[in-house]
């Protein structure tokens, strides 16, 4: 037990990212964008109207559904860059995979197989490219994570952007676009019910998203990156774990044929986003994974009681399952066959529209993810 | 005729970006990509391979193909962010239209129906998206933009980017996702053969390309940007003339039954652009479409010859067809129908790989040009 004093509690808003400045924008942006939708008739096609609001976009292209996403890395890249600093190494194809992670892992929540990804690489000038470690590992770590994916690396934009990107700095973001095959693979919520059993997949840890109030915390620690979370494993290092790739599980289960009537990718607003469907369900969990060391690490540092940890960060659930009730032990089983810890964590129950966290005695009203 | 002194020269490579930095991990990714592709096969489908290199990646996915690609707009936000500062204005309705076009007009040429446009906004920071007029700009833009391709606006990415996108900027980029069907509108150049005829459709001014090279000359103007480059019409504002957009016009191509060969879209590198094709043709040209007053202003300043300047910008032709020599009337009328001038402009012929301007007396051979 330590002696020092407890740290000032530092929440997510207070580290940087304000969303009640973001969200007008994103709201004339979804409501501009849904206006749109009726153009894909004059090519015969529809839009899947339950896409839009999730995590990608989904259109009707007759034989299959044919979907899409742009996601970007956000601010780890400052934290790689802080460690390449420290220790003299890239941890440039860690924050590749999470890159390309953080597109197919939302792609897959609709069902879709992700075939290709296209990479967007902004730097803040020429002279970023230059240096060669980082450059090959950045090559090899996206190339790695495609063929863990078994998607198609299609090609990409490599802009040298002064100006507008900081110097020596870059802007990494990922496009992605696979297909629903069958169609009956969709999993947009429709079959969502009473009963279901939620499975959760494991965190490798922060993945990509609470960077911002991680980098803030590294700030107030007096060996910042390098102090140590767990014996023998530094902050900085522990951050740059890299996120899991959740395609190999969701191709997995639908080569057994164990259905999903819904999918949540576990990343900003931590579990609040098991509350992503817009169907009212209690969703009562009594199996909480374990927290992976750094994680622990933030919360505790950070003053965050549970309920603002598991509602800022994923505590080791990286990804959501929500399938039949009798296929909950065969969907996990299904994951850690594909190399994915994986627990039947919790089911579907009819109510109010609630998250129901029992060991941890942390309850969120359906309010409390509000993201359309 | 000026009595001012004659410019100091200012070439591309001058102006700030180095390809010579950039091209060592591009060779890299794009061998790294290539190996990717046989993940395809484990989904039935397979790689389009004469897309490789080509502006867009296709794949084949049984029924027709699929196309993708993510492009960003470049240091044209620079342009309009510093007009807004001077005018009182907001520019970003055109520099959205800027953005969407970098992604269709580049997925067109490989002969693809655009379907699905997502949008990449990553700012300098939550305050950014606070300037409600250029938001709304962005948005009216991004979605009338849409609305002219006949695209369904799917969603999108609004990252805050503090630390990595400069205080003040955004860095803008859009993905693009489409199909090729029937399949016998890909436009790869396997049929690309001597007797075709070049159609080029007309640019509206600089589009996106060559603006660092239009920045830097706006830094030795006394005017700035509000030097006039014809009368009552300021350098500024011409420069933000929103990049035209050509997939009405391959559509409308497509629905008359005019086969298209080949297409380049007019970018970085200007002219050199319709030497894309990797194999050996000569190109002659002898129709050359009239200059827009602000590209013709900046390779007097730059002080450009022809060869330069047609090396550098799109001097007033945006996009190139190639079509059966016997379709060229038909194709321009076509496009002219769609709303964008055009003219027959030259043929394919037998010979080096060369591009033969002959009412200017310019000539690049076939290494002027090296994109893969």
């Amino acid at each position: 037990m330590s002696s020092a004093p407890a740290p000032a509690p530092l929440s997510y808003e207070q580290a940087g990212v304000q969303y009640d400045l973001i969200d007008p924008l994103k709201v004339a942006a979804q409501r501009a964008a849904a206006a749109t939708a009726h153009h894909l008739r004059a090519h015969g096609m529809t839009e899947v109207a339950a896409s839009r609001g999730e995590s990608a976009y989904v259109v009707d292209a007759g034989p299959f559904h044919v979907a899409s996403i742009v996601e970007c890395l956000g601010s780890k890249a400052l934290v790689a860059d802080e460690m390449q600093r420290l220790v003299g190494r890239s941890f440039y194809a860690a924050i590749a995979q999470d890159t390309i992670a953080m597109a197919v892992n939302d792609l897959v929540t609709v069902g879709a197989t992700p075939l290709v990804v296209q990479a967007y690489w902004a730097a803040g000038g020429s002279d970023w490219f230059a240096d060669a470690e980082r450059a090959r590992e950045l090559v090899a770590g996206w190339q790695a994570a495609c063929e863990r994916c078994g998607v198609a690396w299609g090609g990409g934009e490599t802009p040298a952007l002064a100006g507008i990107v900081e110097a020596g700095r870059v802007d990494l973001a990922a496009a992605c676009t696979g297909i629903v095959r069958p169609k009956s693979r969709l999993s947009l919520g429709a079959a969502l019910g009473a009963g279901d059993a939620i499975v959760l997949l494991a965190s490798s840890g922060i993945h990509a998203n609470g960077l911002t109030l991680a980098r803030k915390l590294a700030e107030r620690l007096p060996q910042g990156y390098l102090t140590e979370v767990a014996p023998g494993l530094g902050y900085g290092e522990a951050l740059l774990a890299p996120t899991l790739l959740y395609p190999p599980v969701t191709e997995a289960l639908a080569a057994a044929g164990v259905p999903v009537h819904y999918a949540a990718n576990i990343t900003g607003h931590g579990w609040r986003k098991l509350l992503r469907h817009p169907r009212a369900f209690t969703y009562r969990i009594d199996t909480v994974p374990p927290v992976p060391p750094v994680l622990g690490f933030i919360a505790r540092e950070a003053g965050h009681d549970a309920a603002e940890a598991y509602g800022t960060l994923n505590m080791g659930a990286g990804f959501a399952l929500f399938v039949p009730g009798h296929e909950g032990e065969r969907c996990a089983a299904v994951a850690r066959e594909a190399g994915v810890a994986a627990w039947v964590a919790g089911r579907v129950e009819a109510g109010p529209k609630r998250l129901v966290i029992e060991p941890l005695g942390v309850v969120y009203e359906g309010d409390a993810l509000a993201l359309r």
